[in-house]
């Protein structure tokens, strides 16, 4: 290889460092759009060609479908918008590791790689608990990049659960005045009658 | 344990076994509908306190996206109808093992129970390949019954790739006539001139 070579390859992994930086926040944006439904906060975008061709949020709840996470939205969009269920050359990114129905979905619709914001320790399908991207029966693989804006994107997770926590516990305590106040209020009136 | 309850159990399982060949008859039913459009025949119903709930059969070359598995269709309709993303309680009938998306997206549903007709070697990710459905590391676990309708449930797809076998023979064949004819009349016509 020579330095030329060396510089192009070199310019090219770092070109490719910003592009995910830049792409993971546009699915950090999208996992924003999620808190104002009160949704857990996951986004996503699919990108092909340099443009994105798909994004998607989780809207479980809202939705009422499990088909509501992010990937499987964006999936559908990008295959609407390529007219194909092949999204061969597309890239995935997404701010949380995928479960085993978007993991298998990734691999369905033949995406060449998925780049990942924080892991999920507990139910992740892309290294976590199982890694279901690369196995060699299937008959695809998924390129994985790993901790792209990681820190941001378990921030945007745990402010989300300190903030309902904080809200669950303001409504538990409110709920129980109101009790004690009826109670009260049942009491005075049995010592009037 | 008494007779009675012996007597029960033993009518339960009958029950249980004739339920499963009436709604696996029903996904097969789902199955022949995608023979129209030219698809893959899988079929998949989705059964709720006695009454289907959500039905689907594979449109995944038709609707150009990979989210059309008959699986898939059928759990978006099981939530819509039920107004939930949790489908407990929930037992589904498909005519082929389920793939790593679909294996997920039934864990993810937290559908109780999968009754499968025909097993899939290469790609069937409810035993064959590995099994999702059960994994104890998942918050869910789902409970399997292999071969119902079974035969059946090869038979409607070998007739269909043979059918398709049949169909790109002959599509080859006239297609070579076809030029065959055009390079002879290219010959004529240069001996004319």
């Amino acid at each position: 290889m020579t330095a030329k070579n060396n510089s192009a390859s070199k310019k090219t992994i770092e070109d490719r460092a910003k592009e995910d930086i830049k792409y993971m926040k546009k699915a950090l944006a999208q996992a924003k759009c999620a808190i104002k439904l009160g949704e857990v906060p996951i986004g996503c975008v699919i990108v092909c060609d340099g443009k994105i061709v798909g994004r998607g949020f989780n809207k479980r709840n809202t939705r009422k479908t499990t088909l509501a996470h992010a990937e499987i939205t964006a999936i559908d969009k990008a295959s609407r918008k390529l007219g194909d269920w092949r999204l061969e050359g597309c890239t995935m990114y997404v701010t949380l590791e995928p479960c085993q129905m978007c993991s298998g979905a990734i691999v369905q619709s033949r995406i060449d790689r998925v780049v990942i914001g924080a892991m999920n320790p507990k139910a992740g399908c892309a290294g976590s608990i199982l890694n279901l991207l690369n196995r060699p029966e299937f008959n695809h693989q998924v390129e994985i990049t790993y901790d792209v804006c990681a820190e941001l994107s378990c921030e945007i997770l745990q402010l989300f659960f300190t903030d309902l926590r904080k809200r669950n516990k303001a409504e538990k305590e409110a709920r129980k005045k109101a009790e004690q106040a009826a109670a009260e209020a049942a009491g005075e009136s049995e010592v009037q009658s």
